[in-house]
């Protein structure tokens, strides 16, 4: 898709394409649509992140709470969003053995219990074995930087997202 | 449902209760559960409006992007909200003969063309033959106080919700 196509959007078709680009938040996709037309990939992405910049800390941490937890209760129940499920499956989390579940549930509640939003990153620039190591490191982190941290991998999954979207066809970028 | 009780909820299982309380915004919810504890429902309807109040314009337009036409496609589709299925089959939407279903598309149309998001009204304090009636006269109003009232519709929706939410044992309140 090339940004012409974009730009050429109605309000609409925006959020059924670029909705879940922020996980389960469309918001931010329709709020984005106000700042057309958008130059580039780069452009369209610099606007999704300076919405996110700006929200108040409370706006922050609700856009990490709509985060699943990385091999928990939405993976599961097959309630992930198709990007989501794609980035778990790329990361090998769909295939954990019982002992690896256990200890990323645990590691999950710890963090959630300690942070008040979930453990985030960007699992496709991960893999099974580096997700609970990285979940131990950062349960250690405080808060003020953590939310920085989950923030910066939320960005990163969208940029990823974004690309997927814009180089569906790369000969055209 | 008492306010002690939602309270006690992790951000997890408000997200689950509140999260379309404002449509298709679960964000808000996830941000709102950040202000715990709430005193009332007072207190936490108001935390909800605040925090439509504090977002730049494109964010309050993105709220009203993710609602969806009175009567429009995903009615149609089977793909409503159930709060809006509701909100819909109780004032009569859901029963409309085939030409004022042609009548409010256009009507629907010609709105999100002028002001690049949809009619939103609280169809529950509405019925069928006023919606038509009240999008045509809100048509004509300017950009500006057209925002203005739509957010209003949006606080009206979502105080009713919530109202249903809190109330499902009125004596506990």
């Amino acid at each position: 898709m090339d940004i012409e196509k974009v730009n050429s959007m109605d309000f609409g078709e925006f959020v059924d394409v670029f909705g879940n680009v922020i996980e389960r938040c469309p918001l931010i996709a329709a709020a984005v649509w106000s700042q057309r037309p958008f130059l580039d990939l780069e452009d369209l992405q610099k606007h999704f992140f300076a919405f996110i910049d700006a929200l108040p800390q409370s706006g922050q941490e609700g856009i990490l709470r709509c985060h699943p937890d990385l091999a928990g209760r939405d993976l599961q129940q097959g309630t992930l969003t198709a990007e989501s499920q794609r980035e778990h499956s790329g990361a090998g989390l769909t295939s954990l053995g019982p002992d690896e579940q256990l200890r990323l549930a645990e590691l999950n509640a710890q963090y959630r219990a300690r942070f008040g939003f979930p453990f985030i990153l960007a699992a496709r620039l991960s893999d099974r074995a580096a997700v609970p190591r990285e979940l131990a490191r950062r349960l250690l982190c405080p808060p003020a930087q953590e939310l920085r941290t989950a923030l910066g991998e939320v960005k990163k999954i969208s940029g990823l997202r974004l690309a997927d979207l814009l180089c569906a066809d790369p000969a055209k970028l």
